[in-house]
């Protein structure tokens, strides 16, 4: 090999490095109430941000209080492909169910599938990855007796489906949540393990959806 | 011991029989739609009557469709009490739930507990004996995704806490359902196991509630 | 007239002069959230004692938040006839028709009319005298689009015919308010008329229903 | 003027004709249930067929039971632009209000307009001309005590406020079938007048529907 060649292919992989440290990937977390905590010092997206290294993910927080499956259709391509992502981590679903009972304005299970699949197509579209997560808890009691729970199993059910049906990457975070609450919640509690008031994180719930949410976000290529 | 008095005790045994036999248990199920067509052929007390002794036991339905727990305490005096009953069994709670859904009518949960003690109690005032029941099912599937699961499950534990407290016979219908469904509904389908339409009972559905409410119809003195 | 008489009819007067001074009526304000505001300075009921002879009227708040009809009934012995109440004004409905919208629990239009009957019955029995109230508002604006409207007229029209089947003294607060706010609405604001926030009185609807309370209060005999 | 010339112009004359005669409007009638029942002999689409012009117009059904304004946006690509229509017009409301109580999935104000307003900009991207009407009834009664009424009325509301931002035609059912039942319903009855059953148009309806839309149809170019 000649010093030309040796010092171009030097030169090279310099670039390519210097591509890859000026590029880093930018994850953006798109959901509601829980998300739109998850900035704040000590949120999900927050801690996430020590987790991962620094030059290789850029997090970008992206939630609203109050949105369900086709308010995150509805403002897509303004609060999330205008931010030109790599990678959109889909959490939604408490709303959806909960505003059943709430305001009357919870969202039909087929509706559910259909603009969920309608977000995702469009990401896929424009080259994004996209991650799902299932909704954790409207409350935390672990035999089945919080009034929403078999109204987010299913939901989160229509989640599973459609990760599976699409082979996408998929954080079950209703599953990793009712697991850790049959182990750490001894009196069946409604809140206090790993939310505050049944549905937003509390210190242990942020730092547990960041865990799970690295797992996952790591092997996304 | 004189003829006399041999004829007299035969006699006051005769007459003991003969008033046993004459005064069978009046026993009054009362509920909602469920009940309204347990009456009618192949219902579930249809088929009860031909399982218990009919000298011994007297079967009333007094169902109708829609009710809730304050429309059984509404209405207890003129259907139930007005019917001298010996034991009432108390079959409620789908309504109280369902309607939430259905109508914006469902009952609180608070609520619910405070009306069936007061029709508990209003029954053990006339020394009428008060058998429970848990609430059924809003739809089969086995994997807890039927979407009142929850609050069914709640509903029936506010049920099963007031039995034990206040020491009362228990048809745990809620428990009995979903255990055969665990074994009985591979497909995990959401009608059409013991529901010809996820709340209402099929043939081997009223037949499994009979069978269910003889064992403990039986031990009720 | 002898002395002797003169003397006795002076007593007798001033027995029951003295009767007069010594009980005044007692009257409690049977509610929800909005009577149980009403006690606060400047509250309605706060602002109704100065309004009627202190020596005539005692005013007795019994006001709890989220009481509907039912809960009502339930408490009726213990926070209101243990009180012996000359005079109840029940005030109630508001909850009744929210509910159906905020937690699918709200009543049924048939159940609150057969417990607004039972409460008013029970008082009756009691020899207490009933006035009747019709809930004042969800809400606003003039032209009849807040959401709850039609059912808050429908549920304040049943008030109105029990009022009028069992000639009873109204307060039609409903008509009141309608009436109020097509006069002194006309930006159509949803709120900050006579409520602060579409249900609870401000300063002006405190007043304004103290005004509409006295004038049916001193009808009462 | 040549022969020549004459010829030309007659034969431009009879062109222009033929093209007009070879090509009616296509209308497509976008909505729910009741536009779905429209279409059947004696629905108020099939009566305008013989009202208008049969050279002139081509009406074609696209109603679907339950739909809400989501549904619409869900499927208008298909069920609408595959057929490229020139005019659309869209009646859809009664259930984005309805279903808040009957399955606790109706739609928020605020989606309810996002969405609309899509509709309507892809319609009109397509140079498809569009029809707004707003919801006429749930429910009959002439006094503004049907349970809908204060939803209803606001998101007629928003119809028409959009309809006059975007100065788009408009058949204002709601006002009409108001207007109507206060002169023709005396009894004020809840369903006979217009609708068999409180919501879908009976005989009389079918044609005063037909009588609307054929005055703001003739009017559209």
């Amino acid at each position: 090999m000649t010093t030309f060649f040796r010092l171009s292919f030097f030169g090279l992989l310099v670039g390519l490095l210097a591509m890859t440290a000026a590029k880093p990937k930018r994850v953006v977390f798109f959901g509601d109430s829980i998300t739109q905590a998850g900035i704040k010092p000590g949120g999900y997206i927050d801690r996430l941000k020590s987790m991962v290294p620094a030059d290789q993910y850029e997090l970008v927080g992206a939630g609203i209080g109050g949105n369900k499956i086709y308010d995150l259709f509805l403002r897509m391509d303004e609060d999330v492909l205008a931010k030109q992502p790599d990678v959109v981590v889909i959490w939604v679903g408490v709303n959806d169910v909960w505003h059943k009972a709430t305001s009357g304005t919870g969202t039909d299970p087929d509706k559910f599938v259909r603009f969920y699949e309608a977000v995702v197509k469009k990401f896929q579209a424009a080259n994004v990855r996209v991650v799902l997560c299932t909704p954790a808890a409207i409350g935390e009691k672990n035999d089945m007796t919080n009034q929403q729970d078999g109204d987010l199993n299913q939901y989160s059910q229509f989640i599973r489906d459609l990760a599976k049906r699409q082979n996408l990457p998929l954080v079950d975070l209703r599953k990793a949540f009712q697991d850790y609450n049959l182990k750490n919640n001894p009196e069946n509690k409604d809140r206090g393990i790993l939310t505050a008031d049944r549905v937003h994180l509390n210190e242990a719930g942020n730092q547990f959806v960041a865990d799970q949410m690295k797992t996952v976000l790591l092997q996304v290529k």
